[in-house]
């Protein structure tokens, strides 16, 4: 049996352990050999193909990125682009798949299950927005990052008298400022799923200022103010097509000064959350759902994909995944607040 | 209202950070002052307290250790040792009390509950021995510790043609051993629950060295080899009453250099894994039982702790967290060992 | 005797365990007594004190800020501003002064010591930029921080095709970004001292990418460009009195984009680089600063500041450190050319 | 011009990072070609090579260990040793050799200079007990390990009531232990230098505790009492010919306990202070190492090594790195002395 493997959408620590702990456990338990797919879909698109054997694996774990490329490449986008997959998995001998990806990996997934293909699914969201699974890996990391770079803000807050701001992954959802947020002291939360009042957020700052300490928020690159603008983030186009310089993080300095006279910093950690070695329980969890993800191709568990619940990993189907974003819940959301101001 | 907080047995990271949420929640939420009991059960057994308000607390989240001290003073094993400890809490004005422990401290807190006290409890324990609960914090502290040593090693055992064994924590329970190793990449694991056979042991070794790498062991202190010596860890009395030199760590060392000719090294972290500032996911973890611990107090859920379910906290009964000691799963432990060798 | 001691100028890792330093020496070595003052020269200027005895330094050696708080009150824009210091210390009892700063601080102290006050000098820069010393304790926990964020990047810029912008701590010297990239392998380098060609940038950029990894730019808050505008750092005001959005780092990103047609994505690191834990380096050179500073005391030292010299701690004129700022030498800045591309 | 690098001795945090420097600037700069020498000086004895280009060295940077392997072997150990290496340079058409590694390899360099072998030093010890150099990379690296470990004791001990020893390198200079300890905040440093009165640990360890405050002990391996056992270090035989169990961490231990009733834990570092990535300033030591190392062998400086002196890299003899080990100054001990107890 061979069995292909792929990475897709955006970096995330953990992806390469996943990739060593398939391997690892699929050559000498099941007697399989392996293909690597290279960059997403086009690997299977185009038969672009990497040789994945044990001494390929060899060193991975605490590796970040992915050997085998990522891409955003989606099949049925292309014309016959399920057609060229289906032959060339055909051509070279691939009976099954593994696809470990987010949201737009797992969709073509499961719509490549639906016509024939034998797929398994590992899920994969730095962001933690997937359904079907209590966590993704990558997602410990990131907030590992956030969180260190909160406790530094601190002593700097307490000696000096300004507003000090990180701005944090999550477009749609906020669990990234949320878990940071509160695992590092922030004085204020701004998520997406929840539109701030500038003015609540200014009313915060100036009642952390009473109290002779600096306020520092984290704040959701995705996360909006209640009226006005529509999207602030980072890379978005202003209305003259011109990318946009400065993210959410930019735009609360800048109100912030202006309506109540502290000056105001901003963090914007980008990228470095999604880079690097993953964190001790990012790696656990990416070699469980790579050693149960080369299991369930054993047990022909073809649609499903790998799922944390509780301590145990369990199959779901991939459908699961993807049919709606996992966002805060309000009442989770209303915990942190206890900490605000 | 009037709320006792104490802390018991060993140092554990995040104790402080659910001292904090308790208090931050309870005094504007529910307009409860606090009392802070001194070393465990000396506290109320000895009306050793201290102020615990919001000055009290601050900066406490990212600091480990316990601002209440701790002790393993147990006062069921004391004359009168529940009387005392009724009469100073109705002399103090003490209404409930939240005990932050392990298996004795939350022992004594189900019995306490029994004898009528209004006792709400957090488990703690750094090894994850605890039942009724997926994780408790401080627990993912160790393992990112652990972790670390290990990825460290692994550079050295490249270079050079030495064993290198790390000697980790964990008496009845091999969690840290199994999580550490597995996000390590270790070559063999060694646990409590499977008492080893030091000849498989050194034939893993040997067919790692095949490979021309040097092998990493992960030891937990309390795994004992499958004949011979009782019990190897550190601190135990030798024969003549002599406090044995070295653990299972040098144990192994020595054997395997005996049996193999190879050279071997032990780090041995001790007590460094129970120190320092707590990983984001056991901030966030304790927070939250924090926050949970001081519900239950206003919805008097007297005899109750908070346990993790997924990704929910949960109140269960004390009792059930005591009840038995959670061991590693065989089942899992096998998934572990495809790596072995 | 009785010793003031104060912090000026902006946050920087190892204030305190130089300040911890100078009291758990002098109290029993010489039996001094100490006293704080607040806020940098506000503490002189208005008598505004604080205890610093042998308690109020416990713990201090790992804590970022300063217990002392500090200001950028200039004593000398002030009216009457060294009278007022000269009396004030004069009815508080001091007999000497340890002021602990940068360029301001320590201009400030070489007036006050032509003034005739007892002054020692201890020099305190993250940007590594006053002359007179080979490194001042801060700059390396702020180039740690960097190269981390920079390693963490390199993941994520071989699994996708971006350009990756880390804007570093750097006004008038690239020390930080020369160090941070040196250690951290980033394809280009740029400082405020050489201004740079984007073309050239967008060469680098373009050759990197033909070898198939992503650029990795780390640029000093201060580098300019050559031609065009004369500044483009963050905070600083634009034509019309704005703040401006986005500093160099988002210049860089669009122009990038806008000439190479790929995708560029950046961090901005503020404050981070400077709070947190000091590093085992600046702590070792911030607690010997703060035993010779005292030794400096005794020996009646006045107008001298502690100095690195190798290995060793030496004492020079206060003047010789404001005199120039120290800058990067072109030689050095083309010893890490070689690694551009 | 063909030049052969090796790197001998123990493993040190840096090495790839100076072989990568001397590849990267040597192929583009001067137009050489490299040949690795595997296992140190076993490479240029027995003609065991490896192709050593610029893609060979991408992505060394941040990677603790040695590409290019290490041993022990002593080519003057070996009857025709001198012979048989400048006949297999000759034959591999090696005109110069870069040699990086500590006392034995630098002094196998010396003696082939004197043959008439071209070639330049490069000087590495984790333990920095090299003369010549102000500092060798790898030591830094070891010191943020051992400050770590230190810095989560404290937590521990201020919760309990034990005496917390760890046990790091140093086998003949106490360099590691004395940054380590005065970085951490121990409480008592023990070091090779200085034999140290066990019953003046002892009082140590019981001032402390009247502070109520536990004790940290940081103690170098070679650190020896003043009388009684010769050498207590871990891997030493007994007189039996036993390796024995537990070295001088362990000693400490008992003997604390025997003679103060209290409980004492240790940690022993071991191997974990020699690998994984060097600290960004290892780093940048060792690049620029490397960088200067190509440029001493384009200048034809044979005989000479790289070495550091305040700023700057300078080239001096190698036999000035190994006439005499470079041992702690009982002037800067007695510095550390003032935090003791």
């Amino acid at each position: 049996m061979r069995v292909g493997v792929l990475t897709g959408g955006g970096d995330c620590p953990g992806l390469n352990a996943v990739i060593r702990a398939i391997v690892r456990k699929g050559v000498p338990e099941y007697g399989y050999n392996f293909l690597g797919f290279r960059d997403g879909w086009r690997g299977p698109l185009e038969a672009a193909t990497m040789p994945l054997d044990i001494p390929a694996v060899r060193g991975l774990l605490p590796r970040g990125g992915t050997i085998l490329g990522s891409s955003r490449t989606n099949p049925f986008a292309i014309e016959d682009g399920v057609q060229r997959i289906k032959r060339n998995l055909q051509n070279l001998g691939v009976d099954a798949l593994i696809a470990i990806g987010g949201e737009d990996t797992l969709g073509v997934a499961t719509q490549l299950h639906d016509a024939g293909v034998n797929v398994v699914g590992v899920p994969k969201t730095i962001d933690n927005d997937l359904s079907g699974t209590d966590y993704t890996f990558g997602f410990d990391t990131a907030v590992g990052i956030a969180t260190e770079a909160i406790d530094r803000l601190h002593t700097t807050a307490e000696s000096h008298h300004r507003v000090l701001i990180v701005e944090v992954m999550g477009r749609h959802a906020g669990w990234i400022a949320l878990h940071s947020g509160m695992a590092g002291g922030a004085n204020i939360i701004l998520i997406p799923e929840v539109p701030f009042d500038i003015d609540q957020v200014c009313r915060y700052v100036e009642a952390r200022f009473r109290l002779h300490y600096a306020p520092i928020i984290v704040v959701s690159e995705g996360a909006k103010p209640k009226e006005g603008e529509e999207s602030l983030h980072s890379g978005e186009k202003d209305a003259f097509g011109h990318v946009r310089l400065g993210g959410v993080g930019e735009y609360l300095a800048r109100e912030i000064e202006s309506r109540t006279g502290k000056e105001a910093r901003t963090t914007v950690l980008g990228h470095v959350q999604r880079g690097g070695t993953p964190s001790s329980r990012d790696r656990w969890l990416a070699t469980r759902f790579g050693l149960h993800a080369i299991d369930a191709v054993a047990e022909e568990k073809w649609g499903m994909m790998t799922a944390l619940r509780g301590t145990d990993i369990v199959m779901v189907p991939l459908a699961e995944a993807t049919k709606e974003l996992k966002v805060v819940d309000p009442a989770l959301y209303a915990e942190a607040e206890v900490f605000f101001g």
